[in-house]
Formats: structure tokens, sequence, C-alpha cells
């Protein structure tokens, strides 16, 4: 696993640069000249000029995405800034074309002001059919992402909500291996950030339909202090906002306390953070997926010494990865196809819904599919598509 | 002529977007995954935190140009709007990846405020090598481009620089054709907007070498009122600015009778505004430069009638067209190859004269190379390099 690090650092140095720009047609001959650009070009003006619609079929609209970051938040290195975030956000639009055929090009914004962040996206719209936005710190990717929905064009953080139906999909099938049902599970997420605060929303409502909302019996989010309960004194204002549906039960304490016979154990923190006596501590099958990366909070060998029934982590030399290349193609790709102007969430629940019935009979080693899995993509952009026209 | 528009539009319907973006590595393999982002890409992002240089060797930063416009002032379509023109940022990006190799996307922005558009690229630069600003209205224009100079990687308003670019050229070669010296020429421009003022601003020094400013021997910019001159109320700061290298003579009055005894005459501005009575009025072996689009000031065989020796414009059915894909590929393939920081004018008397070197021995028929000339490109792209290099 190590040498991945500078094998990768290799090949960024022969590469120079992971996607390119390709024409789609040729300009060999005055005529192709005339067409693509200059005097022809102007016809196509013309036209979304008078039918703003028409840009959808007339240009790149249809089918881009920009993948844009401030850098603040980028793996698990933190705030290293919109230039060295760049290599990512190279690596997401490959993995966009690659699993979807979509066109997503990075933009790293030199600010990590809200206000600046939400104001370029609004200016750089008109050329995208979609916004990615990524590796944005908490809080203020919420409020980013919030203020940016009536945009026209979906603009959905993948930190928060690919992680969050990935998840959701790795949990649905895990409770199918274990023969319990998610609505009836006490579950623990460790991580207050993007990816915890998300999880905790999307588990509000985990059956298909999200007008009928189930929700998981009980969540507990946890950071670095314990469970976020009411009567903790300076709780930022997204912590004050998870507790309306979390911790129904008000429960403080520790992680090590409140793991106290649940059913699950998600992890978006940081690693080596539980031991056996933890996971032996939860109850009967427990469910662990420990995220943290390139750690996670706890092995799977020593989690499933310990007890567990399924462990899934983010990587990918054991089984079960949670990766959000899973679920972000195929959103966008649904997104897209429908000219939805937002993902909603119902559009979400599809995504996940989908991601989980990729798998056709789960077991402990396999709850999710292969992040290489090319049929993957397709059937969530079905769903979401149908989802989105619902 | 006429149904190039339409064919233009039936291919714009069947490509519906101009340019893709393409992997420049495969994702098949797990290994391939990790490689290409996580956890492998944390290493490039690390090396690039540490030395932002290192971004151009990692990095698409190397090789990528944005296309920037506000679609204030698109082709002879005037102010369409960002999404409007967008068809028009497609082909640019088209051109520059065929004729240059340069990974070009367009971004269109949603504001023509002058403070919002400067901020917009100074926040998307960091996944940018160089920024082609394009079809942004003049004045603004000249305001837009001298605030981002210090943006660290080149900035050119194309509408200005490489329409000057590709004029001086064609001004070099059609002065070697009649036998006369750019230096010893009266001309005088018609249009005082982004194009014709960037023409003024480069004929100050038409040699080779920049130190040593050899200008026209006198340029006279006319606008719809007549001759810019010095006793003319109500002048705009651009156009008291023009002043301070044009018009020595203070000449006053129309286009019709500024053109007495000129050399030659540049038309940036609109379709049959001089007749053969203005040709004949003109010195012996008159240059027409005549690039209103898509019909010029004068039509070629009408000048040549008159007596006109040379005859340019903007359209593709005739000798001599002057297009600025003949300079924009270049000059950015030069700036980027050279790391340079900005465009400068040394860079941009480089450009011009390696353009006209390109033609071997020009005739009155042949002052510019085909615009379709795929060598053009690379020998701009040397000659600008050695410019910023020197």
């Amino acid at each position: 696993m190590s040498d991945i690090y500078e094998r990768s650092l290799i090949v960024h140095e022969q590469l120079r640069g992971k996607i390119s720009v390709t024409p789609n047609m040729p300009v060999s001959t005055r005529e192709d000249l005339s067409i693509a650009y200059t005097p022809g070009v102007a016809r196509p003006c013309e036209v979304i000029a008078a039918d703003p619609s028409r840009a959808r079929s007339l240009t790149i609209k249809r089918n881009s995405v920009a993948v844009v970051t401030d850098g603040s938040a980028v793996l698990g290195l933190g705030n290293i800034g919109p230039l060295a975030a760049l290599p990512v956000m190279e690596g997401k639009a490959l993995l966009f074309k690659q699993f979807a055929d979509i066109d997503a090009w990075p933009i790293c914004l030199d600010s990590q002001d809200a206000d600046e962040i939400v104001r370029a996206v609004q200016l750089i719209a008109p050329t995208f059919g979609g916004i990615n936005l990524e590796d944005i710190s908490a809080p203020r990717c919420f409020d980013i992402e919030e203020r940016l929905q009536d945009l026209g064009i979906p603009v959905m953080h993948d930190d928060q909500h690919g992680t969050a139906i990935v998840l959701l999909a790795a949990l649905l099938n895990a409770a199918k291996v274990i023969g319990k049902d998610v609505a009836s599970m006490r579950i623990v997420i460790n991580g207050a950030g993007a990816a915890g605060t998300a999880i905790a929303r999307i588990l509000r409502c985990v059956g298909q339909d999200p007008d009928v909302c189930i929700p998981a019996a009980e969540v507990i989010v946890c950071d670095s202090k314990g469970a976020i309960h009411r009567g903790r004194d300076g709780l930022s204002p997204q912590k004050q906002e998870l507790l309306k549906y979390t911790n129904r039960s008000d429960t403080s304490g520790d992680l090590h306390h409140v793991l106290d016979g649940a059913d699950v154990f998600i992890g978006v923190s940081r690693g080596n953070l539980i031991g056996p006596d933890d996971v032996k501590r939860m109850a009967n099958d427990a469910v662990i997926l420990a995220m943290a990366n390139p750690v996670p909070e706890i092995m799977p060998d020593v989690a499933i010494g310990a007890g567990a029934a399924v462990v899934g982590t983010g990587r990918s030399d054991f089984p079960n990865q949670v990766n959000n290349v899973l679920a972000f193609p195929g959103i966008f790709r649904g997104a897209l196809e429908a000219n939805a102007p937002q993902i909603t969430p119902k559009m979400k629940l599809a995504a996940a819904h989908a991601l989980a019935a990729a798998v056709d009979r789960p077991t402990a080693d396999r709850i999710l599919p292969d992040p290489l899995d090319r049929t993957v993509a397709p059937r969530i952009a079905a769903a979401v598509s149908h989802a989105a026209q619902g």
C-alpha cells in the first residue's frame, strides 16, 4: 500500500495532467472553420439568444459538470488550498468521464470566503449543466450548497451526499445480511463534519419513498467531545440543527459509552479510534463502516475478531469498499438526463436504493458493488432520472 | 455563403457540444483508481502544497487556458449574453486544441460588471495556465484586461491583441508587396472599439525590436463621428488616450476626408462604408484591410477596380483572410512553454513578425498564410517563447 503514493507521483509526472480537451469535429477545411467558428457559429448563438433552453441541444452545457473546490478540506490533508487540490479535482473529472461519460472540468477557486465561492459558482454557471462541490470544509459547505440550490442546475456537495448515499446503500445491504431492518437500528456516527452530517440527514428517511419517511430507530452523532446532545454547551448552529432529528434519547457520554448496544458504527473521523472492546459492547451482529482514510477507525480483522458481522472501509484492499465513485457519476448522469434543476432528497434516496440493488445477493463480504463495475452508474442514472421526473 | 449558417446549426445540433473531456489514463483496475484518485493522489497534492511551482509538472495547469467571456460583444451579434456566446467559446477551444494542442475550456460569466468579471477570473485562475478574454465589449475590455495583468499567468483579450497582431503581419507583408515601408505609411483606422484601439497601439512600434520603437508615420483613428482629434468635445478617456499616439497632424473631418492621400485603410467597423471614390482619393498602391464581418467596409473587387494594390478582409471566400486563428493558438502556446506571467508588447511584436515571415514571398493575393496552415502556430510559439525569455 505504501508505495502507491510514490507510484501516483510518478504517473502524475508522466501525464502532466490527467484529462485533456478533445475536439468533436475536425477543422481541416475552410468549410469546417466556417461551421465551427465564424461566420457559421453565429446561427446557433442566435438560436440560443432567442431561446436559452436550446443551449442544451447545441452546446457542451448538456453534458458538462464543474468540479468546484476551494481546497479547504482535501482528502485527509486538510486545508492545502486550491492549487494543491487540483490533482484530486482532475481525478474526479477523470472518473466522471470513465463511469458516466460526463465532461467535467476542475475549477479550483482562489478564495475560502463563502460569499465569494457562492458568487463565483453563480458566475460560471452558464457553461455547465451541473456543479459538483468538492472538498470544501464544514460548516461553510452547508451554507454554500444551500445558497446555490436555486441556480437552475443541480449543485451537489459530494463529500456530503455522495458519501451519505453510498453509506445508506451499504447499510441497506448490511441489514439484509444480518437479517435486521435499518428502521430498527441504533446507529452511532462518529464525525460531525460534512459527511457525518449528511449521513445523519439521509438516515431520516431510509425507505425508498421519501413521502413515507421511515427513519432509522435512533441515530447519535459524536464529535471529538463525545455525543452531541441537548445538554451540551457551545454547540454550533449546525450541531444544534442535527439534534432536531438525532439523539432522541438525549444520550450523553463519550464514543465508547455511546456504542453500548449500538447496531451500527459509522466512522467518518480518524484512524484507530475504537478497539475490540467497543465492538464487543455493541449489539450482536454489529455493522462497522469505518471510513477514515487511509487508516480506518478500526481495522477489519480486529472488528471481525471482536464479533462484528459486517465491516466496510474506504480502502480497496479490504472487502466492502465505501467509495464515492459508486455514486456521483450516476447521480449527475441521471440529473443531466432529466434536465433536473436540483438533486432532491427523492433523487438521493433513489440513488442509494439503486446502488444497494446493484448487488444481487449481499453477503458479509459484498454489501456494495466493486467500484470499477461499469454497470452501476447507468443503473443509478436511470433511477435518479426517474425520481427527478416522477 | 448564406447556407453556411444553416449548415452550422445542423452540425451543432448533431454534435451537441464541439469539445469533450478525455482521460489521459484508463481507470480499469483498482491500482489505476488508487493512482488517479484516492489514496495515491494525496502525494502529488502534498508536493504542490509544499512547492506551488510543481503544479506545472503534475497537473493540467501546464496546458490549460480558460476562454472567458461575458457575452457582451459576440461576433457581429452584439450583447447576446454569456449562454448564447457559448458556441463561439467552444469554437475557440476547438481551435486552441487543433492548432496548438492547448486544452481550453469555455467560461461564460453571468455578469457584465467589470469588477465581478475581474474577480471571477482571479478566483478561477488556479486551474489555468492562461486566460483568453473573448468578446467583451469596449471600453470595459481595456480596464478588465489591464487589472488582470498581475495574475501571474498570461491574460490576453484576443479581440484586441489577436486582431492587432494579425493586422500588423498583414500590413508588414502588404508593405513588402508595394515596396513601401510601414514606418513611412499614413494609416487610417475606422473603428475605435477593442480591435481599432489595439491596432492603433501596436502601430506605435512596427519594427521587430520594441526597444527601438519605430512607429507608423501617421495613424488616424475614426469613429462614427469622423476623425478622433484634439479639438473634438466629449471624447471618452479611451479616445483621449488614443490621441497620445495618433493623429499628430490633428486632422479633423469625416472618414472620406481623412482618407485623402492615405496609404492604408483599416476597417474594423461596419459593411459598405467606403466606395471607389474613397480608394481613388488614397495614395497610389493603396492597401485596404476591410475586416467588417460578414460584409466588409468595401468589397475586394470594388477596391481593386478603384486602384487598390492589396486588399484583405475577414472572409474566407476572398484572398488575404485576416483571421485571429492565425495568431492566438501560437501566442498562448509560446507563453505557456515559456511559463510567461504576461504577454508583453515584445511577445506580441514577435508574434506579428513571425506570422509575416510565415509567408515566403508575399504577393498581392497572399499577404497572410492560410488560416488552416498547421505550421504557423509552432512558428509563432517559438518566436513568442523566445521573446518571453529574452
